[in-house]
């Protein structure tokens, strides 16, 4: 039989075996071998692709920041009004269906975790803190800022905001449904943009 | 030698005892085992306060709660202006010293632990959006709020911005510091309430 998959594809295939794991069974569940189960593979076969747990942990997280941001870079060429376009590149981060929602369960499992952790994952918050920054720098291009906000405030307001609300969207999903974040993050862009 | 010191003293104790072995270890260092040995106890003597790690844990983090909530209600008691009040409350939810930064850590790593955990941790997020909702009242009782301002969105919004300032004080505190804190806190009720 030939090898129909590539190497990369069951890659991403096992990472995305690892979301489900951690997901149902939190960070301690994560081992090679319940990865493996998941994925319907042998240990050895894992291991063809991810020599360690960490390789593959760190892959899979990676792969959480590069889904979004491959997301949020198609967003941003479509052809839409500005502000429109905002609120659509926020609703790429926060969780607002289920693959979202599995995405930010890992997110936020694994930034607690390597917390504590002997080895040093890297994270790097401070590139998100930097797409937020980016957002509002193209809010003030297109003159859509009021022009009494202070920028650098706003970058950390709007930043703190998302991912709280990214937060309450993972453990309170009753109260804070897609609705209700459009409807804050709508409300939140209205009180900083000028009125059009 | 006379027992000097109190049942519930102890058990707070060991509830500090346990935050501290949650901040340095996480949650899987949490084992009654370490945390005897972080109380300075032996197994036989901790389990007289706590008869399984679950009561353990559970009391540990209603301590965390208590304590946040025990504050906030002796500075709403406080003779100060309402506005100074308000900002003084959501200054002892976030972590602006390093007290605060435990509790919020052992809250964060409880959390997420406790979604992938046999037992059932009753967290009760609700009573903390009902918390932010008095806060909203309050400020509109006052006639602290702007008259075009929804109260139910600025709940959210404010409930939010609160979560994901004290999430990144936790994460990225080289940037997100006790000023930077003040600062966006305080832009952010100015955005809210009337000029006085």
């Amino acid at each position: 039989m030939p090898k129909i998959v590539d190497h990369e594809e069951r890659r991403k295939q096992i990472a995305e075996a690892t979301w489900r794991v951690i997901s149902n069974q939190g960070m301690k569940g994560a081992t090679v071998r319940n990865i493996a189960q998941e994925a319907g593979l042998s240990l050895g076969a894992l291991r063809h692709y991810f020599s360690t747990q960490e390789e593959l942990l760190a892959f899979a997280m990676k792969l959480v920041k590069d889904q979004a941001t491959e997301r949020i870079d198609e967003t941003a060429k479509m052809d839409l009004p500005p502000k429109e376009k905002i609120l659509k590149i926020l609703l790429e981060i926060v969780p607002i269906d289920e693959d979202k929602m599995l995405e930010m369960e890992v997110w936020f499992a694994f930034t607690f975790h390597s917390r504590n952790s002997e080895e040093e994952f890297d994270v790097q918050y401070d590139e998100i803190y930097m797409g937020i920054s980016k957002i509002v720098d193209y809010m003030a291009q297109n003159q859509l800022l009021r022009s009494d906000v202070n920028q650098q405030i706003e970058t950390e307001r709007l930043y703190a905001l998302i991912d709280g609300i990214a937060l309450h969207a993972l453990l309170e999903p009753q109260r804070v449904t897609k609705e209700r974040i459009v409807q804050v993050l709508t409300y939140h862009l209205d009180t900083i943009c000028v009125d059009r």
